[in-house]
């Protein structure tokens, strides 16, 4: 209900703009216990951190994160989590000429149309600064979920027209590059490609995936609370995706029943003793996760911030001619990586307390 | 929270299995005043109702609702509306044979794994028999949203791997033939499809499309209860989807900033004196509708109940062949389209209400 | 948020007016596997039915139960479990009388200018009918909490002017009696004021308790989600209930602390080791269970239908007299002790439910 | 769900500890374009703030109030608004004697049990510190409220056996001195009966009366989200409240329904042309606003903390005595006024909005 919090039993609040002093965020039903320090959220928000590589935006942002409440003597108390990360480097003024300028493509319309008062410094509230919050938020949620053999990984699939080779596809590639890139030999095209898109003033889109390993068979509630929905939720809600494929995702409209189908093989040393011969399903059926590999992929658009003319409209209604100069990532979806890990991680960890609820209250004898 | 509960303040809650006695649903929060019968709802029920054409199951139901609640003198009274409809066409006894095996690319194992107990009878709760509750939640939305001039509609733009033409796509045709196709040379092509499909006992998958028009800028809660995040989730949450695109969607992916800007143009005739010269946002822009149409795809898989062989596993671990007889839809994407609809239909009445507990009550002067 | 929706991961929603076709009730998150028939709900509706002795109303409803889905070869499946009952005994045309009048004390005038219209008939969604619904639901919730060694009862210690000796309080008396009274002399006080009230077409409120044993230390969820926070909600919201209290309750605001503490004892044979000296604090400290009883007190007015000519208006805003007939119960609070057991029943299984989410996931080790 | 979030439209959700850095709220939800800096919160805060008076605890907290987010220009802008508040007055080394010791009365061994591990230093998330940022969020909401003619006030009309004279109750008072007390007369007694218990360490109940003037007919929402539900739920959730009455509260099962009833009389001048000849409904019938005063009472129970020697347990279950010393107040009720002034206008505040979100929208007419 609440427009600002993510998940029902483990939950996600986050408040503040991208130019204000401070942004924070509140972590409510996380479980007691479990070890926590800062370092542990600050790994993956360096990870996010804008200005590491020069194809990401310049704005300075060390994004040190402060634990305000819910840690005592270094374990969590089961009270809620507060964390703030200052604003360091605001320059509202850059933001002065758009102040009655809606940019095409971004929030600033709607929001003023909505609330009828915007903050238009960076985009306020709208701005992607905002997911530095939900990475603070996943780190905690991995800590639980790395807990009970749980991994998740992201990585960057396709940027604008290139796309990996998928017979090149190596995840421990994916930390030697600034694109979270998990073949090697696309790295220097996505180098030429955002060298080229810098020069032009101009951006470009990504393919994203995600997945989570060692995900149990069980966790998703049907029928409106299911696994794939709450994905899809979460990584739609991420700011400028524009599509969300679970497993075949939109293959699944291509192919025929013979294809698609996962068939299952006994086997000892699967978990639940059952192994799928596919994953077309992506991880997941009928809403439940079926114990393989949850696969998660999403199309980023490209920022529309550019520097090309474009036609807008002032707070008067009055056509103008906007062209977007600053500080910003030629393709927000290469810092997106480390966000739809927090928003796959927010997500299990959810469902597993979910899960964990009433799994196993009452055993059913099977002839 | 609640696991079969759709929306917030225009609530969904569904119950009932696939050959249980009746299917249930109550929708709670609907406005007070608004006039409503049985027929309103019947005739989206119609719309998804099977055995209308040879190409979807033959299961004979009649889909009759009944308003158990809610209504008083012809109108609505602000209390829980409650609808049954009597499942007609059990045929329990066509299951005993499943009864100990696991259908691939269904929800059987990830049940049984979960509650550690199943209705094995045509897939229990996870069948598709619960989206007749869902159209019937979504009519009375939709007369919701009629009354405010938003108006919505849903086709089929693909089967397997035939695509209609998009340049003869045309919504008038929508009605005119059993798969809500909008292109008329495209439905010839789509009967052969099925026809294959069905001697050769496969099915097939489909993409489908979504539109409303009519919506007024400013619904949509940022940032976790945006609208794309919220249609995503009612979206990918129908049975066999596995992928939600918005606008441009992963097209978004490959593409330019400079390609995908949606300018502003002022315009008198527009509901806002604006206009936007291309839709590449769907509508929706930082997760806030913007007055633009607004546009969702889904894939649905191919119903994974195929007569090939499969190998899958038995309750007891053991390996097993399987072949699945019975009546089944070739393609289940042609009977998700009203469903879609309906998805859509509830996202949307929610999100008029949430914005309308909150817009214009304090007004800000702008010099 | 949802109205007619209560608890959080054990949900309760209920529909259906007093003088409709049928009234009805979801349960949506009990856990899978626990055996369960028609008859584990009947015995707690039989408790609540009317008609059973002189001393409640006379309609007729025989209350009979239906259970439409969730349930499969007799136990739960951990999907919603649909209830109907049929309301038999109608009298709708009883209510023309008062179509154009609002009822002082009921709920009418609300009812009207809230919503615009009402269903004038027995008062429609807000009749004491309703709460039937929550005996049903409640007496899932028992059977889960019973696999617990949580036992639940509850009984009336006052009647108008006339309370129970405290000193003769006997729980095994309340079940011999049609006033659930503990306190076997009080019986013939209570029947003679009843009597008294039904010859005057008077009516009487009632104080009722409602104990918990058995519950264990650590249910509840600070500091929003209290179980003293979310009983007084369930309490408060029955109908006529006008005050609830918590173990000591309004003496709390006359004592001394040194006269309030509840001093712990070590005690092998306490469930974790400790005992309490007294039980001021009902059962609970800072919102969570503290292993002792939990007692609750609540009071019910008197139902304002009464014979007296009372002065009240019209739907056209006139002044009116109005004097009601009909059957009414001279003391709704009898008939409210099981409705009181049923919220206390749903708002523990809920925190069970919501404790065992988090529990016992990490260990801290202690010096 | 969420254990430290209140409210549904109109969102609070607190975090911080007694002896942490640092306390927080963010308040989700609040309508956009309202005037809104931190002096509109800190005159509430400063009214709960400790050591005003010799009556309270002797702590030394500014509690000075930064708004983090969700105002810009001065305006609120429908983001979420952070506020935060340092902890000055720490003295974490003064608990280190309870460390190993559950003080009676307290939720030290709830919490210890719960969770497996607590913050010992005053109390932590269980002390009375979080209602700070209680009155910080009903600040924002009564300001909300006061644009719609609403007020709030609240006031103390009992301290232990000590009651105000009913005859003698002027809210105008209530400002004059340091209790809250609406009878100049009993305030003597009260400053008597304090210095009574800090000479002889010990503390004492309170009972506390709130009214809301100006609410119009129609607010709250049956039958689970009734109003008085709400504000049970609000108010019992305040530390140390152990009843809550609303309107004729407990004195309403003594009676009979002739006394009881509040009759309705015509009356041009009252806001829907109707008048209510009494007030034992407190203002809501059926879970409803009548448009009358809403009027509600509740008890505190004297805090814990008093100097006499009490048996308890440690952490390894042997038993000690305690003894509590330390900065209290020895009339937790008394700086409760505020914070029960906050619930109440945050119940309101969030049933204003639930309201507005569906009223109105279709008109029936009437003969």
């Amino acid at each position: 209900m609440s427009s600002n919090v993510f998940g029902t039993l483990f939950r996600l609040m986050t408040f503040g703009e991208s130019h204000g002093l401070e942004i924070g965020a509140v972590i409510d039903g996380c479980p007691a216990g479990m070890a926590l320090d800062a370092a542990d959220i600050q790994r993956d928000l360096d990870r996010r951190r804008p200005g590491q590589s020069r194809y990401t935006t310049q704005r300075r942002e060390e994004d040190r994160v402060r634990i305000v409440s819910g840690v005592f003597e270094g374990r969590t108390t089961g009270t809620p989590i507060g964390l703030m990360i200052e604003n360091q480097d605001q320059r509202a003024r850059d933001y002065n000429e758009i102040k009655q300028l809606f940019r095409p493509g971004h929030a600033d319309w709607t929001y003023w149309k909505k609330y009828g008062i915007r903050d238009y410094r960076g985009g306020g509230r709208a701005s992607a600064r905002e997911t530095a919050m939900r990475v603070a938020g996943g780190a905690i949620a991995r800590k639980v979920l790395r807990s009970l053999g749980v991994e998740i990984q992201g990585c960057l699939i396709a940027m604008g027209p290139v796309k990996i080779d998928p017979n090149r596809k190596n995840w421990g590639e994916v930390a030697q590059n600034p694109f979270f890139c998990p073949d090697s030999e696309s790295v220097a095209k996505f180098e030429e490609l955002l060298d080229r898109c810098r020069s032009q003033g101009d951006s470009v889109g990504a393919m994203l995936e995600v997945v989570a390993r060692g995900v149990p068979v069980g966790w998703g509630e049907p029928v409106y609370g299911r696994l794939d929905a709450d994905l899809a939720a979460g990584m739609m809600g991420i700011n400028a995706v524009k599509s969300v494929e679970i497993g075949a995702g939109s293959h699944a409209a291509e192919g025929f029943g013979s294809q698609m189908a996962d068939e299952m093989i006994p086997d000892a040393e699967a978990p639940e003793g059952v192994r799928f011969a596919s994953n077309h399903s992506g991880g997941i059926l009928g809403g439940i996760s079926n114990g393989n590999e949850i696969v998660v992929r999403l199309a980023v658009k490209p920022t529309p911030s550019i520097h090309s003319e474009l036609r807008t409209v002032n707070t008067m209604g009055l056509a103008q001619i906007i062209q977007t100069r600053g500080r910003h990532d030629p393709c927000v979806g290469i810092r997106a990586v480390p966000v739809a890990e927090a928003m796959m991680a927010l997500v299990l960890v959810d469902h597993y307390l979910r899960h964990r609820a009433r799994a196993g209250i009452f055993k059913v004898l099977h002839d």
